[in-house]
């Protein structure tokens, strides 16, 4: 059983801004695959888990980040299990090249089932996760956020469409932080590098339905919310930096 | 100098749609990622027009679509230069993995300044197209489309917002595709296959800016329009299958 799982990726094109860097977003993508293949491989699969009606969810992330690679470059990210309770596993992951750290972002996982999506004891499904988990120098949680007092300076609102729409059939957890990110000027998030961002996952959407994006901020600290009927669904912190 | 390019793709979740199996704008993005990395390899790459204030821009494509892969699955992607005149090249495309063709397109590329955005003739920047071209076998070119009698069936407006933004800082072509897929319910794109697509690049369009997506449909022909101030500037034709 592989503790540690580490596989490399090449930034396109397509995963990357104005600037020529990869988007947070798409260094998402690159680490919910590899959680993926991970998973697999300890036969903790979506595929395996959809068998029995269950299926994971992601409830929050925390990235901090040294520098984004631009396209065309290569890095590798190392996974592993670093915590778990009864409903929720905590999986970490480092991105690195020839030149050291890149990023590094925690995780949090529940496994719900797929008929009334709600979580389940993980324990009753995956019971190997003391045998895989490496507790010892576990990243920081990302925060549970409450609703900033900053001055709203962006909002818009969206229909949740087909291309936002994952296997699971809501909406795709890394969409959810791109949306986030489309309240920015493409100028200012060229400019200024996201060093640190808290995300939680609040609530599924669903085709058809409309959000809210709301954006708080104050100098280069920013907070957004997405909202459906007034209700949270997600939210997101961040600070950003001159390059 | 290597006439015909491959690489090896791996269809990620993000890649997929709800039933699991990959978008055609994702497929379209390893095109366009196959297509920079062949160019590269005969020193045409973006990086080295970038230099002398160009860069490639792509006029329209043509897919036939087999199947699609399912997610985690293995697929190569085979491309070659099929055809050139005094102002664009062809590129076609064949995605294939061990059980068959998966996919075959064509595509057409002009190279323009960057700063007033018009095309220039293309042997006065890559003069080795004679020796790269191997034209016998060409696919067929996309059909320069009109606009369709159907009825209008479904249509929204957006404005292009950072993640659209690509590296040339206008909408990313396959985003253009994405929106027009857009239009569709998430339902009817996982129980029916895109059979063919014919996709017209006609205008670049800008951050910030407006378009309404229109699409025109009679049983499973659908044309979808995008338009800014009431010019259109994209198309694209599409015939859909059963699975």
């Amino acid at each position: 059983m592989i503790k540690i799982f580490t596989h490399e990726y090449r930034v396109r094109h397509n995963e990357a801004d104005a600037s020529g860097r990869m988007s947070v977003p798409a260094l998402g993508d690159c680490m919910l695959d590899i959680a993926g293949l991970h998973a697999d491989q300890i036969d903790w699969g979506i595929d395996n888990l959809q068998h029995s009606g269950l299926t994971w969810v992601i409830a929050g992330m925390k990235f901090k980040i040294c520098r984004m690679p631009k396209i065309d470059s290569r890095f590798k990210i190392e996974t592993h299990v670093a915590g778990y309770s009864r409903i929720s596993t905590q999986r970490d992951f480092v991105a690195f090249d020839d030149e050291g750290k890149i990023a590094e972002a925690s995780s949090e996982w529940l496994i719900i089932n797929m008929e009334n999506r709600r979580p389940v004891f993980i324990n009753d499904f995956v019971p190997q996760l003391e045998e895989v988990c490496i507790t010892e120098g576990a990243l920081p949680k990302f925060k549970h956020l409450r609703q900033s007092k900053m001055d709203i300076s962006a909002q818009y609102q969206r229909c949740i469409l087909y291309s936002d729409i994952d296997i699971n059939r809501h909406l795709y957890s890394m969409r959810y932080l791109q949306m986030a990110l489309d309240t920015f000027d493409f100028n200012y998030l060229s400019e200024f590098a996201i060093k640190e961002i808290d995300v939680n996952f609040i609530s599924e959407v669903l085709f058809g339905e409309t959000v809210d994006v709301v954006r708080r901020s104050d100098g280069d600290m920013h907070q957004v919310e997405m909202l459906r009927d007034g209700s949270v669904v997600f939210r997101a912190e961040m600070s950003l930096n001159f390059f």
